[in-house]
């Protein structure tokens, strides 16, 4: 079949496959199944009045610019909100240091571009999130591991790889994606220190930091960075770029993130950008931009926060009362997901073909390494989502996903004895 | 500055300069100008109350899917849409040839990622799209130009770029972005001959074809590759991949483009959207499905028609009327733009300078050619868009640019003399 094209796709492409994930999503998507594979938000906190509001305004005060090409860095007002909306976090941005791409996952392919050389080597936590793998290994990124636990990646075990002379590190500090994770304060220090010894810049990619449910939140890698200390010229950005997303706080389907960064960097990135989409839809960010303001999306996240927070805490009680003792989880303070580990022998991927059976899903844990990355650890472990379904759903969700994952175990023990 | 990152860019970026055009569209943005630089639909003709009616109906009824993550190759009902909009110019497309993108400039950097190795040449027009040069050219595109006439790309000089082996050839068949011209039906038939005798893929960019002021549609490309009359497959798509968008029919600020190609190419460039971008805006694809659907684009498509022909028209009786005999410009049957040819020895680029102390502006020529290809042509070219400013202003600002041209003239006849 169109032999004309397969025969010129270009090298960067043969290795690239389909997203594991979108694929478990399609099966998934049969009503019958509760779903904990997505990292879906919850249709039922999306500000819809807001937007029907903003919208008619757009159209009816803005219409000309909503609807015309516009600035490929992004629509100023809503620039200068976020640099301001970020500053309360001790980054101090300006609306210069800020980029707006579409979504997160722009980010993360244009920083792939600005950055990688095929053959260069990319610092990931195992696990990590799998769309920046899917983003950097177009490029032809290879990648060093780093293993994380509770606190986050293992500072301890970081030293060897930032001596191998990685071009970047890419790590999400908070409620880590598929982890649920969050990096610990005295680790962040740790890792930003390291990281300026050897001269590595560090990609700080924080879509879930606003949704936390418990604690006081952390102190971000980039106002760590002791570069900050050395400057004093209008922006506290050195070694460390910054990501966020209003998918997880606004909604996803509008398709907006930003990158903050010092203002060359930032040049440089519009430029690629321009290349890639010209800009990001005008109207998305002009009608995201009279959804926000106001204070509007800090009351909303309040909200949103209130309502994830009870659905982890369900997935968490039930995950108490139906599963065997031998399987344990994370307990995110924050995000949307948490990680599951299963007892030895036991193989995630197999485990989701029982539990299709039993119409529950989740992402099996292999698809969160990178290449040569611990991927046999994937096998014991998969993610699963709790801001998606409704509370009475993720009980009986998880009491599905029980019964499968008994059954694994029951097939597992005779193996064992015998 | 941030010598942490700029000693760390990868090698595709060191070449990327920023957009000549990007940089002059800062300078014209001055309200006293007169711009005929940009590439700009009129606001004027934007279908606001349709869109004000569609967005109030998707929140009300589909705000859930609207606002959620949504499918990579696009909204079914679009690409369904989309598929039977093409197919009325004997393109037999079905959805799962369609692929939405975040406007047209998405699907050139996707077919860049998809088929260009570092080295690799690329045939194109010589002038042509300077986005698709911008695009190619980070993957490490090298150029075979062919220069074109008013018929449109010159097939006569078309064998020796073939032989060269370029990967794939690009063209803009109608109302060329920056000349204006059409390629004749005859050389559509040569250049689809050819490129099949050698075994050279097409992309034929389309942006424009449906703004046709005068004469008949001109059969794509796509219906004439040969490859079809071999197929019997269900798609009627072989050695040739149709590109087009809304931005000219229905707004450049929603971002909405697409790809038409055979199904195992877009299941290629699927895989490359999700790591870009993950999918297009589902708000902006379902907002504009609504907006366009049931025979409204059609209707508006004829108002847009009528009211830049009229700017045309008024564009053309004013460079007859004030410009000198010396200066020659093409006369487009559709699309934005026209192309104006200096007489020898007159720079486009010291032109502007002029024009701008007139407070009128156009793109001067170089831009529209790929490196080494005929570049010492653009001096003598630049580009007018008359889609976006009235009638009142395209006169005036004619007058004004005549007025730089004459004083530019006037000062390259001593030069001449001595």
């Amino acid at each position: 079949m169109s032999t004309a094209w397969t025969s010129r796709y270009a090298q960067r492409t043969k290795g690239i496959k389909s997203s594991a994930i979108r694929e478990l999503l399609k099966i998934t998507q049969r009503p019958e199944v509760i779903s904990f594979a997505g990292g879906l938000p919850a249709p039922d906190v999306f500000p819809v009045a807001r937007f029907q509001e903003a919208c008619r305004k757009v159209l009816e005060q803005n219409a000309s610019m909503a609807l015309q090409y516009g600035a490929t860095e992004g629509y100023e007002p809503l620039r200068e909100m976020i640099a301001r909306h970020t500053e309360r976090y001790g980054i101090k941005a300006q609306t210069e240091n800020v980029l707006i791409t579409s979504g997160s996952q722009q980010a993360l392919d244009l920083i792939g571009k600005l950055l990688i050389n095929a053959g260069d080597r990319v610092l990931v936590e195992a696990p990590t999130y799998l769309g920046a793998l899917q983003a950097f290994d177009v490029y032809g990124a290879e990648y060093v591991s780093v293993p994380s636990d509770g606190d986050g990646l293992r500072t301890d075990l970081l030293e060897t790889p930032l001596r191998s002379g990685p071009k970047f590190m890419y790590v999400l500090p908070n409620f880590q994606n598929p982890g649920g994770t969050t990096l610990s304060e005295g680790r962040r220090h740790e890792l930003v220190l390291m990281a300026d010894r050897y001269g590595i810049p560090i990609i700080e990619d924080d879509p879930y930091g606003q949704l936390r449910y418990e604690g006081e939140h952390l102190t971000p890698l980039v106002v760590l960075d002791r570069e900050n200390l050395r400057r004093d010229n209008g922006y506290s950005i050195g070694n460390v770029i910054y990501l966020s997303t209003f998918s997880k706080t606004l909604a996803p389907g509008l398709r907006l993130g930003w990158i903050v960064a010092p203002p060359d960097v930032i040049a440089k990135l519009i430029q690629l950008k321009q290349g890639a989409d010209l800009h990001t839809s005008t109207f998305v960010q002009i009608v995201a931009y009279e959804v926000a303001k106001d204070g509007f999306l800090d009351e909303h996240v309040k909200l949103i926060r209130k309502v994830y927070r009870e659905r982890r805490d369900v997935m968490l009680e039930a995950l108490q009362q139906y599963f065997p003792p031998e399987v344990t989880w994370t307990r995110p303070k924050g995000g949307l997901f948490l990680w599951v580990s299963l007892p030895e022998g036991m193989d995630a991927q197999k485990l989701f073909q029982v539990a299709l059976k039993e119409n529950v899903a989740f992402v099996p844990g292999d698809s969160f390494y990178a290449r040569n990355g611990f991927s046999e650890e994937g096998k014991r472990h998969f993610r699963m989502n709790f801001s998606n379904a409704k509370p009475e759903q993720i009980r009986e969700g998880v009491r599905r996903l029980s019964v499968a994952v008994k059954q694994q175990m029951e097939q597992l023990q005779p193996a064992r004895v015998g």
